[in-house]
């Protein structure tokens, strides 16, 4: 099986529905293993009637092409899910609700893809992810975010710093997180056009990125251990502003 | 190099700092590969100041035992983790602030890993797990968890809701989370008292479990898909549940 080089090989019965749901043209293949439960019967259902063709794979193609991934004996081959360049952001900036999460150097793709999820789930505008040291809209990626990375652009910038002081330019506050941080992310009123911007697990925002937040916040914790997953940190702070925007409406 | 059936490998650089620290005589020797970082020999001094044995190891010997995971070059040899049985409910459930964490049928160990790690920062009390059809303390979990493992007591019980019927006779309220719940988890006052319970990602909470919550909450989503990752849905609820009561006091 040959793959051009606009197309890729996605798994996981979840992401593989929603791909199809969603971009039903960008799908040629279905693959599925020798084992069928009924979500895999059902997926070869709605495979047929978008015409897309479904073949047989043996146990070794999965191992060898998602070792380690959970890829449930399921794949399809689709197109590469396109980026959006900096000029996405013009399109979006003007809306008077507006909430974007921004990754800074998150180079985990388990890490990236359950922050497109959230992002997804919350209702998230866009993604946003710096060029150079960042994880992108890989297969893993897709996978992971569970039909997430279909519906959210995902526009790659080229410098964050300039990007943050576009926002800005346009309205949006840009809230930075940091574990010294002092303000609680509950404690503060989030504006309606928000940007949440997250940095690497190692070693957080940069420091130019911080001196150009308007606020900066973290999670507090009165745990034993102040450290969350990059995800579950976005997760908790994405689902707080729109918790919040929620109570005003 | 041979391990006693009572060892295991664990990898990860904050994984492994955190065991040293924390239960220094459970670990017998650092292993590190041959590029050695600023935190890598940090790990080694700390390593050194606790008569843990330091080997070198080759780069095939780290793809070979930890492959797909970030393991960074370092590891160590190390105790299994204890887990507790269901007797040390007893010590803990007269507590007047309790929180639990109960993950009913999650297999994914970084789903779990990511959960106690969660519920480490957010200090609740111990992690509950059924014993059949459950992830439970594997050394991947303990290195996902980034030290969360080692700090808070992960009980496997038999019975999951007979546990449940056990604590609510101790006075503790039980929140079962379900997608068709007719409450958000923001909405609830919750108890002094509180058990969250999540289920598997596939299938959520069993009906017998679901019939044996004092309420059904679930994170209300107001974007395009209506999923969260499971360590993430657990870490929105229990900071939600944390902020309330540090609110409170």
């Amino acid at each position: 099986m040959k793959l051009n080089r606009d197309q890729e090989l996605v798994c996981g019965i979840n992401t593989v529905n929603e791909i199809i749901k969603i971009r039903p043209d960008s799908v040629t293949n279905l693959l599925t293993g020798s084992k069928k439960g009924k979500r895999i019967q059902e997926l070869e259902k709605l495979a047929k009637n978008n015409n897309i063709e479904i073949a047989a794979q043996d146990s070794s193609f999965f191992s060898k092409n998602f070792s380690g991934m959970a890829h449930q004996s399921v794949a399809i081959i689709c197109n590469k899910r396109l980026e959006e360049n900096e000029s996405f952001l013009d399109k979006i900036i003007k809306k008077y609700n507006l909430l974007l999460l921004i990754l800074e150097n998150i180079t985990d793709p388990h890490n990236v893809g359950a922050c497109i999820r959230s992002a997804a789930a919350a209702g998230v505008d866009a993604v946003i992810v710096p060029k150079n040291r960042s994880c992108h809209l890989t297969p893993t990626v897709r996978k992971i975010s569970s039909g997430g990375a279909e519906l959210i652009p995902f526009i790659v910038v080229t410098n964050i710093v300039r990007t943050l002081n576009k926002l800005q330019a346009s309205g949006v506050t840009v809230y930075g997180t940091d574990m010294e941080a002092s303000k609680a992310h509950n404690e503060i009123t989030y504006d309606n056009k928000s940007a949440l911007i997250i940095g690497s697990e190692d070693k957080g925002l940069k420091r130019l990125t911080l001196e150009n937040c308007n606020e900066i916040i973290k999670v507090s914790m009165p745990g034993k251990i102040e450290s969350l997953n990059a995800s579950v940190s976005a997760g908790i702070m994405l689902f707080q502003i729109i918790n919040q925007k929620q109570t005003r409406v």
